[in-house]
């Protein structure tokens, strides 16, 4: 039987680490599983920031200063959508990245899976590690929150790019989480995988869809797994971690990011910047801690980054 | 009653024509009925070429030299398309363009009638004549051809982009033509119209599915009508018309394109390629026929056009 690393994914800390990660594991024993709970439908497109994330920071196609999105992008589309109608614009689509909502809505119109979908991007770009989505089922990421005064119930996007993130949330769901099934080949990867990889990802919008799929959090917690802290000195290194974390009750530091995953971690790698949480991390969690450089400037920091998280498990 | 002009249209060759009719009819007076059984779902978006090549010619955004699509154009997200997927790259979609499938995809999505779609594109691009679908319901023309000696039913985007015009045309069928209703606002611009304008566009695929909704046809022919020959010297300006008319029983001709609107023509404009055709064409016509230069390779042609045509039945 096959072995290897399954990683839990998000977007732009999972891309960045995943390109360590393929340093130092072959990649037909690599296995992604990305957060789809972002996905949204916009101008009739299927869109799903984190596969495409995660497949372009693979094929070494992302933009690494914006973090999102594809290096050398265009925006000509999406300007005279703006010019057409301001409100519409909303959500950034550059040109090169349209050609992948447009292959992919275009499949699923056929009838082909969002697996399927997105093998055949992952092959056009020539990514040689498996990349999954957690689920071939809708899972909708969405927060309640309290905008202008109302209570409104928002899709994670219109949360996050559309308003800005300048609303106060009340609390987080996963709309179709529970009827949701794991993706063909998920839990037979996790399930064989010699360690599974918690990647810096948001825990709770990013990995927290992963595992509020059916199935996958047991699962996981039965294999060796290693997490990387998303909370750099008391702050997301990107993304608004700091502003979702105190709404399910987790601190917002490098040791409450673990305890999204209690139950599930063997051990857990923080940044040199919270050295002196190591101790506090060991006590609370209970696992093997590691202290190393976790902000990825380049892939050789990565590729450091991603040993040490495996030689604490293998 | 406010009375004005209404023209029917198709692709490049009216929009050709309508960059004269404009510059002689005040934009409030002007309604453009569009052909929309080219229209296509394609990656999810909903793409409709004539409304769009009408739209662009009389925003005065249009490619002259290619014909269709926009200006200044660039194909950023067609080529990553092409190299995720040659296969899927069989329709040119430039970044600009795309922008206009995107806001119409996501209007149609939220529930906006194609009309209503169609209207915000026009205000967006700051066109200022009325520009109508023939149609809010789906109308698609059909080809029944022979192809590699097996008959298909294609779409007739499939048969002329897709596989290039090169199979033997059988029969023209406009899918749903029975139970569509003219779009708001297209008979009543009809019905009250001081002339409809036939512009030089496919008499069999691009006026044809107009006619065809149940309604139009009648209504047209009670109003004074002139149309412009699509066919110069036995030849179309654009287009593929040579092909489809013999399909449907129409000599290619200036006078056999005259006859795909019998009963319904008061006058008929040819080049004067064909002024040894005009005599014929009053005879078997019975029709005013103006003899006058129809190919448009600027306003200028097209203006003196659009007042040889209106002359003719004013």
């Amino acid at each position: 039987v096959a072995a290897g690393v399954v990683a839990l994914a998000g977007g732009v800390g999972a891309g960045k680490f995943l390109r360590g990660l393929v340093a130092v594991v072959p990649p037909e024993d690599l296995t992604v599983v990305v957060n789809t709970g972002d996905d949204l439908e916009l101008h009739g497109l299927r869109i799903c920031p984190d596969l495409d994330s995660v497949t372009y920071w693979l094929a070494d196609l992302a933009d690494r200063d914006r973090g999102w999105g594809r290096r050398d992008e265009r925006f000509v589309a999406l300007d005279e959508l703006r010019a057409l109608d301001p409100e519409a614009a909303w959500f950034a689509l550059g040109d090169r990245d349209l050609a992948t909502h447009l292959l992919r809505t275009g499949l699923l119109d056929g009838g082909a899976t969002l697996s399927e979908a997105t093998a055949r991007i992952v092959h056009g770009l020539g990514v040689a590690p498996t990349i999954l989505p957690m689920s071939d089922d809708r899972v909708e990421t969405r927060l309640d929150v309290v905008a202008d005064g109302l209570e409104l119930d928002l899709h994670f996007q219109e949360y996050w790019v559309r308003r800005g993130a300048r609303d106060e949330v009340k609390a987080v769901r996963f709309l179709g989480a529970d009827a949701a099934r794991p993706a063909p080949g998920v839990l037979e990867a996790v399930e064989r995988a010699d360690v599974v990889v918690v990647c810096p990802s948001n825990p709770v919008v990013s990995i927290g869809p992963i595992l509020a799929v059916p199935g996958l959090r047991p699962a996981v917690a039965s294999r060796p797994v290693v997490g990387i802290s998303p909370i750099v000195g008391g702050r997301p290194l990107a993304g608004m971690a700091d502003r979702l974390m105190p709404v399910v009750g987790l601190e917002v530091s490098a040791v409450g990011a673990a305890h999204a995953y209690d139950g599930m971690l063997d051990a857990w790698v923080v940044d040199g910047a919270d050295a002196g949480l190591a101790d506090r991390a060991r006590r609370e969690l209970g696992v093997a801690v590691a202290v190393t450089d976790t902000v990825m400037t380049d892939d050789e920091v990565a590729a450091a980054l991603a040993r040490t998280a495996l030689d604490l498990v293998t």
